[in-house]
């Protein structure tokens, strides 16, 4: 199961909105085939599997590990569970049922009903851990939220004068390149546009080109800033709240950009509509790149999964220099967002931590 | 020679002003020999592994490795190189040359005109990276400075309710407290007293008892504080500005505690005044626990060549959360201080990052 959990995790940035999917196909105790879902609207992990075989009926009596149930419907491509009784396999190994309702359970009984001994919940949290944000998609129909941003060894995103480029160094840059190159939505405030007047794009593009995704609670990108310059090659969506007037709407959007307004002048409930809006037009992985209002609008609204943070080995002091997560903040510890530490990587000097929130 | 360095660290808290010093003795392509010097006052490396021989003899025409020159001086202990002539070794090879006065080249001037063989510069760097507090002492008569904090994942040390007990948990509290029990002096500030009042000592106790030092600008610990009620049972040194009036220094002091009198005002000029006499009552490493403000000042006087940092897994937010370094700050990247990442470490969620000062 766990050649199959680190098969699955090749597919990442390629099978959104699907989940990551892999299995291994073992007979007497060898591995006879292996695959993973590698493409969205491509074979599922189990034909893969299958297609690697040397000879069809080294599947048969064999089991096969499958990181999450096989489905039971024509979606895209023919229902697993079918392919997998097809080739005669005697056992499967699940490691979660699919919540997703054209599965969640049906794949599992249709192996059962064909005579396959059916194992489920081998390896459950890490299968739940790698497909977390499809699983929270598909549960509440929002999308995963990823912050990322960088510090100095001090907490701070800039000096007291302002400046903030660069804390971090190349390759940590480069691997933030990565991230953006397999999400779906990169989501900014206007603070962050008016400091940096960043284009967003992933440079070298990844897997998906994300959309990019402007809060605009007073005020509009200026119509030379990077990003509307660039409405027309990459998609530009502007979340903006009943205050902006509508001849400057018009303005944008004639440039190119999308408009999604909400209703909310509240920057928690602003950040709330618009992350729903983003989820309802199918993201499942977002990513928050600052500044740091946006990002105290979203910690407050409780909207953050998962913290990618790269500290910078230098200190800039400074009482009045800003921190990564502005806004009112908790009086109390016991108020706190708290988090578990997934990874500790290093890249040059720099350091990323990544954490995912504690669920209680 | 990486086992003689092994070895040394061995000493670590213990041999303090001494350097940390191993010695490997290799004879016919095996350890014959080997020892560190582990106690401040007691033998040496070198006459630690003489010692551990099995057989006197088996140091004949043997290689030593030390880490650092052998010393040619009576002070506590006779002259090492001595020794190993004694023993008849036919080769030493050294990591470093001993920057002290009363070797400095001279222990090995002493092998040479004995016919021994030697050789120096071998991981010269990591011997210096070892002892780089005791190297600071000796060439410049300051101690080597440790900044120790504990922030939030986005760099706070407290909530905007001034809450900040606990950020990290148990496990990374007790290896603090084993740093605590390694230095020689730990630092803090007026802020840090009223805040938490802390105690300062290490529990349970290290290798050796650091003095507690206070930097008091304009006022000083309260008769009932925990710093002055245990004065008597640990040393207590308050570094004093002249805004501070005689007669309260006169209270304080009939409780236990030293006066340490600086001239300064300005905060940076008080914090190297002051490290300049904590260096002059003996200190090798003196470990600086905050505030924010006090670590601002140490910053900006260019003091610091070491922090540890702790990241403890949970967001406060809040723009006028404080962050761990206070003061004015740099206005510009230019001018901040730069660090080298030396190890990352996890304690539970918790992790502690470890850099030095980068020496351009």
């Amino acid at each position: 199961m766990q050649a199959a959990l680190d098969l699955a995790r090749s597919g990442q940035g390629h099978v959104e909105p699907n989940p990551m999917v892999g299995c291994v196909i073992v007979r007497d105790g060898c591995v006879v085939g292996q695959g993973f879902h590698g493409q969205f609207g491509g074979p599922h992990a189990e034909v893969a599997a299958i297609r690697s075989l040397a000879n069809p009926a080294d599947a048969r009596g064999a089991t096969a590990y499958v990181t999450l149930e096989p489905c039971c419907h024509f979606g895209k491509t023919p229902p697993c569970a079918d392919a997998l009784i097809e080739v005669g396999v005697g056992r499967v190994v699940v490691a979660m049922e699919d919540p997703f309702d054209q599965v969640s359970g049906g794949g599992i009984a249709k192996l059962r009903a064909a005579g396959i001994e059916v194992t489920v919940g081998t390896r459950c949290a890490e299968a739940g851990d790698l497909n977390a944000p499809f699983l929270k998609r598909v549960q509440s129909g929002l999308p995963w939220v990823i912050a990322k941003w960088a510090m100095t060894i001090d907490g701070r995103i800039a000096t007291v004068g302002g400046e903030s480029q660069w804390i971090t160094g190349a390759s940590s840059r480069a691997e933030v390149h990565r991230l953006r190159g397999r999400v779906d939505a990169i989501v900014v405030g206007m603070g962050t546009v008016v400091a940096d007047d960043p284009t967003l794009t992933a440079r070298p593009a990844g897997p998906r080109a994300a959309d990019r995704v402007v809060y605009c609670r007073n005020r509009l990108p200026s119509l030379d800033s990077n990003l509307v310059r660039t409405a027309k090659d990459h998609r530009l969506i502007l979340v903006v709240g009943p205050e902006i007037d509508r001849q400057s709407l018009d303005q944008v959007r004639a440039a190119g950009a999308e408009i999604m307004p909400v209703d909310a002048v509240d920057l928690a409930a602003m950040a709330r509509a618009g992350i729903q809006a983003i989820g309802e037009s199918g993201a499942t992985n977002v990513m928050l790149e600052g500044g740091s209002e946006l990002l105290g609008s979203f910690f407050l609204a409780s909207l953050i999964d998962e913290c990618h943070v790269y500290v910078g080995a230098k200190a800039f002091g400074g009482a009045a220099a800003p921190g990564p997560v502005g806004g009112i903040g908790v009086a109390e510890i016991a108020q706190a967002t708290n988090f578990k530490l997934r990874a500790m990587d290093q890249f040059d000097d720099d350091v990323r931590l990544i954490y995912r929130r504690f669920a209680d």
